[in-house]
């Protein structure tokens, strides 16, 4: 009997990624699975008494309508995961948890991915950015209440925004706090509202996407006024993880990169929304700046990004790294990683909400830069090379372990 | 004007590594290079005062009859590399280097690399271990007097021999002794007994092949004897290097390596000595051990090397990485690796004069484990990971520079 | 309502390929999935009046104990094929055929296919090749009458068996006649056991294996005598389909193929079985002449299958062409196939099936050559290239439907 | 000692293409190299009486100011090509070459080209395309002249133009020549007044580019009235000809091709050309209507071509194919093709240049349909699969030699 009682909002609740941890953590309680996958079940974590899969209550934010039952249905049709099985043994479960999601916000997510949202989210359309706070917090302290929780992490896996505009860089708390308590225009897109909406009550807020979430001096700022946690931004799953763990190979053997080109193929929401030029700048740019910041030079890049139906979530990418070695002899690496998007990020959002749970638990505040072995564009972390990253979280464990 | 005279004695002179080494240190002399593929040239290791190419003299031993001109055209028709304007330019500096190779000893090196041998080796054929060492010593010191060197670095890049037996590694250096003096029967192969000639002379050696050289407990008795240096096995220059790069991010990640399948080839010289079975064996064991180590099971691996002739020097490896992630989905990953074989390990194999020349001018003795990360099959190190097997080199140079 | 009752014996009944024309064929039946993957399905066949799927009765010779139920759950389970839910649903139809899968002959299979054999297969044990063809004849004309079937196909899926010596393709068929009769030894293996009690009732044959089967002299003529059609020999699914398609490309461009390497991994029963050298060894070869019969000339060739369990019915070929282009420049094609080996060659299985069964009803007799653009090493047919193959089934197609 | 004289002139004369053909046929002349990557030099043309190296002379017209000396000695030292040897051998007679290289028209060439336009060609910037072909067709006779020449064969090896007009495919041939005689306003690019010129004197035309040269009604028309051969579109050199050998493999098995996505990457003038949108946007049409024709239905296609300078002229291909295999399983068919362009291209001019002039001396008029398997976009044939254009062209050889 477990005497925790720890809440998971996902900002995207119904999303593939959101999908995948709701079915999983589930899985994960009834034993339907083993933990790999999942960082924080690594013998190095073990003695850190993080959060337990019965201690999770699961609920969100959603734009679209739709439930998990057909989510995680299409999932497992379309890209061959989990156990048919499992579905209609889950089903009661999931159907509770999607009574706990409630309508997202639309405010500054763009032409692509309001034209993606249903008839709830659609009622809000065009609320100001005050009154949207004001909902998504009350959305949260219900939660809270009608769960008896003792914390809820908030977590972002919904589609990426467009950039938004400079401008909004600039602006201090008290600026913004202004504008939306005043519900005049504001340009913070719906990933940071979230975060004020988290941040209001406490709760720690993890950016999994690579939209700008608290990735701004004003939202900073206001963590650090409320003494919470949070961290982000954009999740290393895939080729990027590869570039983290690659490049310095190149680095530390003063093998000069003289190219790197990378193709990603798949075929889910995310590629979908992703294949309007305006939402990839986003991605694009967090997935490119890593080369130059581990190589110490840019070599010339190509990071494409496309949508292709049949791949369902099994993102493809393509790497050609052409390097010169000794004598100026170009030399040639390329490599195909083939995983499957959701579940690759599912474990991740599920280690991010328990060592956050964890590091809120003993009194942390601000932003998590031990965590940054899990972010393409890590926020309050200088080191680019993920072996040296995850240096950082084992040092972490090792702190609070007091080994 | 240079001060300091460095011998670099090369075992294996005439061979692809050797040739490169040689061509590639003149060059570098000459400017008509940069420094990209070395490792000690790079800025963390500026401050180190690390031997200059002007300040290194080069000899070796060698089994077979060619010379540097034959050798290195070879590789430039065969292979694509050097600039063919090279080769003339350097003709006559070749040719000097030429004249300081001197006969190998053939004894325990496995009928494979005997049939390569050319009449100057063959004239020893049948020599005691004794015999050897006091001819292949007498060489050495001939090497340091008549160029006036204050240090003499040896260096193994000859072809792989068969493993040793396993009683090889009962014998203290008492009984070896004892064996060489008498000229009685002898286990150790021709790797060891050059490195026996240069601990006799106080001279350290880096054994960059799979052959055992050094890793023998009586060998390294006699190193601390001596108060020299010494470091090896088997240079990790392509697969082996991307393994131990990659395999850490699989364990980091918890994701589950269910096979790991390796092939590689190649069509060198030192390919066409490991398509016998009995040399494959040593390079094989070398390549495999690691993924457990690092992963902390062992997953299925399979390791191929082939003799491809057309392929020459240029080496390609395609690994295929079955991983199970999260909720027990089966993922991919594969690589392709088209690595210039020698081109990699030459710039490793002048790293490890530098560094231990260095290390020696300082006064260290025995393994040099802070230089794992150049080795497949490192001595003096239980570190497997590449990315910390370099922060060890880091903190070496660091205590070394003071900073 | 259909008219014609056409059996299909399967030989390997209840393997990988086997299953899977089971399955396919009752999901073909009852409209739960399309033609695609079937050759005969294509327009170019639309005009000769082939055997419908409602046509098809099905049954076997099986050496293991198990059932349909239990192969086609591991192959859902293990390799991601099929939807969960068609296997409850074909339950009670799987049960039927299982009721007509008899025990096969252990007759010169090899050790490695013996020690997977059951108990009712083990029963017969030892027996002759004589007495080994009774039992199977017997057993064909009894699912003949009690199916009152118009026609029986019977086709060879099951494990390779080792080669055959030479001597055993110089005996005539009176020779061997002589020897059946008798019961004296006789070194036909199971594979061309089978085709004698076919062709003793006139049943057409289909090898699909790397084993002998047919592709014997003797077997030849009592083919002929007793006006029968026939054809084999290794179903070309994956690579060497790729291998029959590319090679024509060199050969045509005047690319002078360097080096073909070709490494294949997968982890069914098919794989375990040829994990054991004496049965890779008729694979191998079956894999491998066909490069030096496209391209007039022997380039080098490594052609290497090795089973890694965590593929299951994935098979992942990796090969490596290394070919020279004009004025002497060596370039590369690589390429990656990765496919389901039963789903690939359980769809040609049912293709011979019906245009076997078609060649005999308009009373073709001997090897169907037309047929060898489905065949590694095909009987009947010196064309090698895959596409010119194909031209000779259109061919045969437009001469039935008098086009 | 050789009768005939045979002109070959090469539009885009000191271009990566050109340059390997006179370099090409002065070694082959000379016999430097053998004749791999020669189609015309199979065995199978053997009885054609096809030109002989030394009948031919060489010529051209070119945009960019450079010599042969200069580009030869960039594709060796950029992409390893050719022995640096050969090109201090044949100096002398690659400068007689340079001497016959005449001005080309910039007429229709694009912005993008005509960046990249000497001052010679500068010189007849804006010059009507009725003075433009009169300008080209008297040099194409002084050619003739000087040389003493029987024929001379016009070969567009040029960079890429931007799309034409459609109206233009509307005009007759009695439009367009009134518009060249009064020089007005004329919408031919220059791929097509090259063409104009030469079947002013009835010299075949090859269009080995994705320009439309003579891929015009009009232009049609024209030769049937000059009475001249002619042939096009855009040489079949590498990742197209991969699709024209693999796309009938998917047909002909029946797997329904899902998606294909097809990057390119090379670093070679061509490549910098294509950077520009408009001139890619006729390589790509060109590259990807190939599918939908072969398969008979159209799969989502993605093809791109991108400029990395550090590849040269060595362009790398991957391809991901997703198919459909028997009951719906995805399965993945991968390619890398790595190919050196110009070496490529280059010996199939030559192969052309051989094969018209044989054509173009038994008399023959019209689109040399026969030659469809060199191009992506064959004029004069509706047979997409590569291996069945060879069919014809085989067909022809046996039409001319009577076997």
């Amino acid at each position: 009997m477990s005497e925790r009682r720890i809440g998971v909002w996902l900002i995207g609740a119904w999303g593939g990624v959101a999908t995948t941890v709701v079915v999983g953590l589930l899985a994960l309680k009834h034993k339907l699975t083993d933990t790999v996958g999942l960082v924080s079940a690594l013998p190095q974590f073990s003695g850190l008494d993080l959060a337990d899969w019965d201690e999770l209550v699961l609920g969100g934010h959603e734009i679209r309508d739709t439930n998990y039952a057909t989510e995680a249905a299409q999932l497992h049709n379309q890209s061959h995961v989990f156990a048919e099985a499992w579905l209609s043994k889950l089903g009661d479960e999931l159907k509770a948890i999607d009574a706990r999601v409630q309508p997202g916000t639309l405010h500054g997510v763009g032409a692509k991915i309001e034209s993606l949202a249903g008839a709830a989210a659609r009622k809000h359309l065009g609320e100001s950015a005050g009154a949207a706070v004001e909902r998504l917090a009350k959305d949260l302290e219900l939660f809270r209440q009608q769960n008896a929780l003792d914390q809820v992490i908030v977590v972002n896996v919904s589609s990426t925004e467009p950039p938004v505009n400079d401008s909004v860089r600039t602006q201090t708390w008290a600026a913004v706090e202004q504008q939306l308590k005043e519900g005049s225009p504001c340009e913070l897109p719906a990933s940071s509202l979230y975060a004020v909406a988290a941040f209001r009550h406490r709760f720690p807020y993890v950016n999994f996407t690579p939209s700008v979430g608290t990735n701004l001096p004003a939202l900073e700022e206001y963590a650090q006024l409320q003494n919470v946690v949070h961290v982000g931004r954009d999740g290393k799953t895939g080729e990027t993880l590869m570039k983290a763990v690659l490049a310095p190979m190149f680095a530390n053997r003063n093998l000069r990169v003289m190219s790197w080109v990378g193709h990603n193929i798949f075929g889910n929401l995310d590629g979908k929304v992703l294949d309007d030029p305006e939402n990839k700048a986003n991605k694009v740019r967090s997935k490119d700046h890593l080369l130059t910041e581990i190589l110490g030079y840019k070599p010339q890049t190509l990071v494409s990004i496309e949508y292709i139906e049949s791949m369902g979530d099994w993102k493809t990418a393509w790497d050609h790294i052409h390097f010169q070695g000794f004598l100026g002899t170009p030399m040639v690496l390329q490599f195909i990683w083939q995983g499957c998007d959701s579940l690759l990020a599912a474990p991740l959002v599920i280690d991010l909400v328990r060592f956050a749970e964890r590091e809120a638990r003993r009194g942390g505040a601000g932003i998590m830069g031990h965590l940054a072995s899990f972010f393409k564009s890590p926020m309050g972390c200088e080191e680019p090379a993920f072996a040296l990253q995850f240096e950082q979280l084992l040092a972490w464990a090792k702190d609070i372990s007091g080994k």
